[in-house]
């Protein structure tokens, strides 16, 4: 078993001043602050499924931790440690070299400790676990979302997506633009922020990886609601609001996913003080609709409903 | 991503009495109790390299968190929860049954909730994270170990990697034998109550899994010591004991792996309260030899000094 060991030890050692003991023994040690609930989540990225083959391995090691992040600010968490399990099918020293770099980048810039992990021989598989902390009774869930709720998502959507269509060649991008939706797809940044601020404010949260009414969907249905969402009102890049009449553009938008955004909802009383989170935070924050007895989401763009039927949003499922 | 949710909320969604959370939401949520530190351990499991592709998948469903929850009996921890991440190149849902029977088999003889997971697809591929609790400060690791330190093992070592060696055709079982040397292999029982029981006994502790000159040689590196060890001193199977001069059988109790005991040193004060353990856990326990100043291992057989060069051992590097 050199070879693994010689791996963990070369490109995924590191110093981990948030645990007790980190990479080199069976296990790794931590201790949760006091008052808070541990949170932990999982996901696993298959090359050909998750990313492709000829990624930049710099993007796959940034991703792979930024998606589990993201799942951190969807709690309202801190993110706080990390674990890589890593099967890759030969030992491509230049690769891991740059995978590590780009994991790392994430990590430092989300103050995130390795603290553990396993590499082993096989199709390129990547598996991380994060876990972060939240005060106890504190995490933002799925199946807290109450009627008459005001619907809210972070940042710009549509972007990822758009990129990925650039790459499948289904959409020509002009260079410029190509260049920031790429940057969307292959570098998200987790909301973490905006997640610790939404605590006391948000009554549901969820981060936005399948795409906006896919996730969306799942609040509504943990917490037996319907929804009406504006599509004008949701916030997206300049080249996408130029086209919002084309049907690929509204697709990317609700459907597009990679997005990693927030989606929440909140009572309408806190309407004012998250509008003043946008400017502390410096971050748009869209009032997109609201959450409504009748179940389903009904989209509207320029105040008509819009066919959202499996039929013309599969492209992205 | 109907299919994936479906897969988790048909096969691995359970009450999970022990989390505030389980699966269903973008994290799961727990409390550590107080005073104790989270030990967390991750392996990957690939077909292929940790199992046959044919093989049954209850007993790849018990490995998969078998082998994990080893590593918290390696360092004294309770395990309390694991999440799954599992890659599929199909929804095969008799495999899937039979798997997650297998997994959730081992978890119940062990209390240990499943508390979240991903599912997608992709090549074989499993990713299990465990979780377990120590009282602060008394974890067992790697590097305690001391000078002159009695170094024990638990259970009886060879039967899974004979087991193996029948399953290639290096050598011939009768069935019986056969029958206790697959079990060995395939569902290996880790030692929890052990490890437990060891926290202020011992100063170091592994399990085996590589093998127990290899397991062995992770305690002695990190603690700087060497050591000698009795070949004739380790508990085996009869079989294998009438066997003992033939090199493929010192070869699976030496280095085989897959045995899932415990590996540990002692100070030799500890010596009759160790031979009370074994009595009282109805558990072989033995002394098999002592740390020492001069590196590396020496392996004697009838008093004789045994070769144990890589040349003879790497059938099971």
């Amino acid at each position: 078993m050199s070879p693994e060991f010689n791996l963990i030890a070369k490109y995924f050692t590191r110093a981990t001043p948030s645990a007790d003991l980190g990479v080199g023994d069976d296990a790794a040690l931590l201790r949760v602050s006091k008052g808070y609930q541990l949170a932990i989540s999982i996901d696993m990225l298959v090359a050909g499924t998750h990313f492709f083959h000829d990624a930049a391995p710099y993007d796959i090691g940034w991703k792979s931790l930024a998606v589990n992040i993201s799942d951190m600010a969807a709690m309202g968490a801190t993110p706080k440690w990390a674990t890589l399990a890593i099967a890759l099918p030969e030992i491509n020293e230049p690769w891991l070299a740059e995978f590590s770099r780009g994991l790392f980048a994430c990590a430092d810039r989300f103050k995130v400790d390795l603290i553990g992990g396993d590499t082993t021989r096989g199709p390129l598989n990547i598996s991380v676990q994060i876990m972060g902390e939240v005060p106890t009774g504190e995490a933002l869930r799925r199946d807290g979302a109450k009627l008459d709720d005001d619907i809210w998502v972070s940042g710009k959507l549509g972007s990822a997506a758009l990129g990925l269509a650039h790459l499948q060649r289904k959409i020509t991008l002009e260079s410029e633009v190509a260049e920031h939706c790429l940057q969307a797809l292959h570098t998200p940044m987790p909301r973490t922020d905006l997640g610790l601020t939404l605590r006391k404010k948000a009554n549901s949260c969820i981060d936005i990886s399948d795409g906006l009414l896919a996730d969306l969907g799942h609040i509504l249905d943990a917490s037996n609601l319907g929804a009406t969402v504006a599509l004008d009102n949701i916030a997206c890049h300049d080249f996408l609001r130029a086209r919002l009449d084309e049907a690929i553009i509204q697709q990317c938008i609700l459907a597009g996913g990679d997005d990693y955004e927030l989606a929440f909802t909140a009572p309408q009383s806190q309407r004012h003080a998250i509008e003043q989170l946008a400017h502390q935070l410096d971050l748009p924050l869209s009032l997109i609709g609201k959450t409504t007895e009748k179940l389903g989401i009904e989209v509207t763009y320029k105040q008509q409903l819009l066919d959202i039927s499996k039929k013309g949003f599969d492209h992205f499922g």
